[in-house]
């Protein structure tokens, strides 16, 4: 076994030894119990996200969270009927973008530099000049950089125009509030802010989306209505489930539930991010992000502009001390980024910044 | 915690504590140690396959056993050049044939019933009948039934009139040998007969496949000649991998090469099948496969002729008493299947006859 650390990434990152514990059983795939713990993540996903189960439903998906928001796009979308708009300010839009692309879809961009976020006028702007536009898919929390999108003026508009909304809330869902008045698709994923594993995604989707696209799917596991119609039934997976995965989210979510849910987690993401930042810009590093667009998940620190400064080397000190941090993944300017979100705390951040206080005096090159 | 068994099921099965114990960590996805597990499983694979690096390849993709199949459909064939064959003897074949279906390929099908093998000149008649086919897909060991088809004189065929054969040996890679020579791609899965957890699929393919068939695939997460094109470069997944049931994988992986590798297993699970068949039969099952026809990997057997037999009844003697059966997934007729692959043993396939023999004396209603 290497040595051991704790992970300051945006997810997979860090979870509970009892999240971890709960995979040590070989769950029968097709039992009753198994099936009904898939029931009760999917009861509990509605209520964490509170709205009513008559409106919507939630649907578990194999694989990364980006299988997702393809699936999202392929279920939902008709290719010969269909335009979507995509926001994208960061490599995680982009990708929604590619996978319109692919699948043909007619589509158009709203890009914007990763430092900047959408325009609640300029949405309007292009909603009202191309009535052809069906579909909106913003990314929430862009761990690009770790700007927050602001849902709530987007959304506001989205719907106002009577526009389906669908947003990539892959690293907030749980931990930043998100009103889903305006919101028909949200796709997220088990190792995110719930603090599970990965091996599969979630999607809260409108019920009459989910019942309404049977045979729209270009493709047969993608398809997120035939995935709905038989899990609704009594919570089996159309296709080999990860067993292990899915029962270490049941217990991550007992964990949310008794930490404090939402509120209680949105305040140790922001005060673990603004111990962080605070630390880290004592020391001297510059964030990407301007403060009030910053979220509470990840960072991005722009590389010190005096002296040499060595990526590779921070990340084996930092590592060698019990913590690993994430490369940037900017292409215009060079950031390293610190994510804080998983089984982190407010000892951590602060354990962190010394580390780097201990990096910056010994080892950087200045 | 509810109470525990043991899975006689074709997958996900039992795996040993060690594999289990494997994922008590969170990996990093993009840490080199990680990397490393990855390549070094790609590897293992092609030396288990015993193919040369030369000429053949490993993809690992996210997702159940199911999206390599689809996932290889998509990048492996040209809507407007190709054609498929399926031989379909089962739910599995049915599958691909659905996968076609939906993603618009011209395909023909060569459907027998199943507890039927395909007939080698029967496919040489329709390759050479029609000369548009330049692709042909088979299950190796249809689970549907447990039947298992004829590898190397299909094979032979295929190659003979240069098509391109894909082989789903989801149930058979790594217990029951397979001759490469002839097959182009062959997917399996982490949570079959190489006994990890479920979480990701499997790609051994021609590297010519691989290489060529950037951007083919109508669809991008799965889309095997991108995810071979970033993985064969250090070992990075391009989307969040399962990173516990990637370190479960190397860890069964390396007990699969302690046993003694696939002739071990192989003996292992065919006398498991043997004992279990011997003793049922004695019982008075009659399995739904000819003796001839059986693989040694999970066996239907048909419910009694006499008296009123309840599956459900049956199934939660079992469970209480350890083992988790299989219900059939014929239509015509009545069976239940029973898994012999995992970590199961002689004294276990013997304790199931046991059991059966308990429950047909005691409870069976005859």
């Amino acid at each position: 076994m290497e040595k051991k650390y704790k992970l300051l990434t945006p997810g997979p990152l860090t979870v509970s030894d009892t999240v971890r514990a709960a995979m040590d059983f070989d769950y029968c795939t097709w039992d009753d119990d198994y099936k009904q713990v898939t029931q009760w993540i999917r009861k509990t996903l509605l209520d964490i996200a509170q709205v009513s189960d008559a409106v919507y439903d939630t649907v578990l998906l194999q694989g990364s969270g980006s299988y997702a928001v393809e699936a999202s796009l392929s279920s939902f979308l008709d290719p010969a009927a269909d335009k979507l708009l995509v926001i994208s300010n960061g490599k995680y839009g982009e990708r929604i973008v590619e996978m319109a692309r692919c699948q043909g879809l007619n589509h158009e961009v709203y890009a914007l530099d990763y430092d900047q976020v959408p325009a609640a006028d300029r949405v309007t702007e292009i909603l009202d000049g191309d009535p052809a536009i069906s579909h909106v898919f913003m990314v929430h929390n862009e761990t690009t950089s770790g700007i927050l999108n602001p849902l709530e003026e987007i959304g506001q508009v989205v719907q106002s125009r009577g526009k389906v909304f669908m947003l990539d809330a892959m690293s907030s869902f749980g931990a930043v509030p998100i009103d889903m008045e305006s919101i028909s698709v949200l796709v997220t994923s088990a190792n995110k802010c719930l603090q599970g594993v990965p091996g599969f995604a979630i999607i809260l989707a409108k019920k009459d989306l989910l019942e309404g696209g049977q045979g729209k799917s270009r493709s047969v596991v993608l398809d997120l209505c035939a995935q709905y119609a038989e899990m609704k039934k009594e919570g089996k997976w159309r296709f080999t489930s990860p067993t292990h995965t899915v029962m270490a989210f049941r217990q991550a979510l007992e964990e949310y539930l008794a930490e404090g849910g939402l509120e209680a987690r949105h305040q140790r993401y922001a005060n673990n991010q603004k111990v962080l930042s605070a630390g880290m810009e004592k020391l001297g590093f510059k964030p990407y992000v301007s403060a009030d667009k910053q979220g509470p998940i990840i960072t991005s620190f722009l590389y010190p502009t005096e002296g040499r400064f060595n990526f590779n080397d921070m990340y084996a000190f930092m590592k060698d001390n019990g913590y690993v941090i994430y490369p940037g993944k900017l292409t215009d300017v060079e950031t390293f980024r610190i994510g804080n979100i998983g089984e982190l705390y407010q000892e951590d951040m602060e354990q962190v910044v010394a580390l780097f206080k201990t990096y910056m005096e010994e080892r950087y090159d200045a």
